[in-house]
């Protein structure tokens, strides 16, 4: 089944594809802004900027805009007779008339997010209201002394565990970086997932555990979108990365189910090492051994930083990052250790 | 080393348990409102609005909040002498110099969201920034017309799986919803995660089509929690739940590895089933059969309903969101049917 379903799937696309041209020449008019409906109907001003209708008709997004709304297949808008069915190959309709009544035909809105200044958001990875401003006061130094067995195996694993990166990436800090966010950021998802799915077996709230895991895992993947700007991997680090997240992605998952505060605790401790691991990183920028160069453009919107930023100001916004992810996995490791349940504690919220 | 694990596990819980009691004496004097800081800093009103630094010292959400907190351990705040390593067995600290030494071990602050007017903010599973108005106006009738023999394989399996539920459930729409939306649930969830690590092993932005579906599955779960108010499971309809979900889970994770366009298309279609089941429900609340009951608090302050809403109310409510959830997934279908892929295509934004 699953050979022919791959062959169907190749099969589909030239059928698809004959929608594809004429479907360009369709522009966005006549079209809603229900893109920015579930957010900005909150009152939040800020995200009704961000968020308005529509773009000035000159402006470059516009295009890019439209050239989106088309990947999607058209149809007439649906005539309400009463029967359900629509048909997906509408005629090509060239006139004002038609082309008003001709909509993306899953109604899904070209995403029109725009800055203050009406200038286009530039990035699809992250939102305006997810960027912030670090917490560069966190304390760099915390560390929990394992106090049981179970700690300590969490501990010891991770330090055996640095011995193989030391030996892979020696001084090279910058893949070292992107290579450990990649890592990074399983635990949030797959906790979060986990937790998730526990949350519909159980008919039971999650205390707000889920989106802060969630959280985690972007604001790591956030820092490898970062890093990769500054950072080209070679072949070994790209195959590295591949295997490392097969083994780890499995590990974590079945480790969590089995255990989600020796989970939460290993995290911990990673995340302990990754202070450790920037702060070295730090160190060879400052005897200038790496080049301390601007900042990347993603960088700079994501974490509200100067225009002017450099690399040295990105790696202290993700240590800074990392020293939150592990007091919330400390944390929620502690919560488990008392016998209570993650749900049973609110969650931080946007803490990173 | 499995079996050791859970036993540490055990034994490791009356060894911190020693440290609870003492802390419980603690205020959280000292701290500071770190939770909010990266929401907050964005400069939205709104969001600072609810993430205040204090909230008034005899509200009985301040206990609750204090009670959160003391689930962490505690340590004196880390002497900065050169050494990361501090005690988390820290003395109990009752003079006032020392209470302000003392913080919450992990610093991880309680939560303190409250509402405009000052009033603790009462669900932990969704935050006020998270509540919208649905789209009542959403084309519920819009269908996808099976154009190829994968479309046709996804329509009618979707069709096929009806049956049963059918038989299942016969007339209990209530029941009915909640074990749908715990299969939902799941979809946006495995998609997600799968887009994130995809993200990762390729070092590539995800388009934000992560969230996206990640926004949805979040979604589908809180319409499980509404349901949950107004209908209890059966024991046998809690073992179908997990059941199903064990199933489902592992045949959808294979599914979207093998082809994401199908998966998509599958969605889509169970979404449209989804509307036609609550058009149902509807019929059944107006013909009388089912109790029009008061909605539950949740569901007024989820999707801002006002405060004499019905069950009616939240069923048209939930059945808009599908339709949107619809129109993604058709939509996300479509883009790998013209032979991209997602992350070309900018993802919609809060579109449920």
């Amino acid at each position: 089944m699953v050979a022919m379903m791959m062959r169907l799937g190749r099969l589909s696309g030239p059928m698809m594809a004959t929608l594809g041209p004429r479907l360009f020449s369709h522009s966005a008019a006549g079209t809603t802004s229900a893109a920015g409906r579930g957010l900005a109907s909150c009152g939040n001003s800020l995200l009704v900027g961000f968020l308005r209708g529509s773009v000035p008709a000159n402006d470059a997004g516009v295009n890019w805009i439209v050239g989106v709304r088309s990947c999607s297949t058209v149809a007439q808008q649906q005539v309400q007779n009463g029967k359900n069915h629509a048909s997906n190959a509408a005629p090509a309709a060239d006139s004002t008339k038609e082309a008003k009544e001709i909509v993306s035909y899953w109604g899904v809105p070209p995403v029109k997010v725009v800055n203050k200044d009406g200038t286009v958001w530039k990035w699809d990875c992250f939102r305006p209201w997810e960027t912030y401003q670090a917490d560069l006061s966190i304390d760099l130094k915390k560390h929990h002394v394992p106090l049981n067995l179970l700690d300590k195996l969490a501990y010891w694993m991770v330090k055996a565990l640095r011995v193989p990166t030391d030996l892979f990436f020696q001084k090279r800090y910058g893949c070292r970086a992107m290579m450990l966010e990649t890592v990074a950021a399983v635990p949030g998802m797959v906790g979060g997932m986990l937790l998730h799915c526990k949350s519909l077996r159980r008919f039971e709230q999650s205390g707000g555990w889920i989106k802060s895991l969630l959280e985690e895992a972007e604001n790591e993947r956030m820092h490898l979108m970062t890093f990769m700007e500054v950072t080209k991997p070679r072949w070994y680090d790209r195959a590295l990365v591949i295997s490392v997240q097969a083994v780890f992605f499995n590990a974590y998952f079945l480790g969590y189910m089995i255990s989600p505060k020796f989970a939460h605790r290993v995290v911990g401790y990673l995340e302990e090492e990754a202070i450790h691991s920037y702060t070295e990183f730090l160190n060879e920028l400052d005897k200038g051994n790496i080049k301390n160069v601007p900042a990347p453009a993603i960088a700079i919107d994501y974490w509200q930083l100067p225009p002017n930023s450099t690399l040295r100001d990105v790696v202290m916004v993700v240590r800074a990052d990392e020293a939150h992810h592990r007091d919330v996995n400390h944390f929620a490791s502690d919560v488990h250790f008392h016998g209570r349940e993650l749900k049973d504690v609110s969650a931080p919220v946007g803490y990173h």
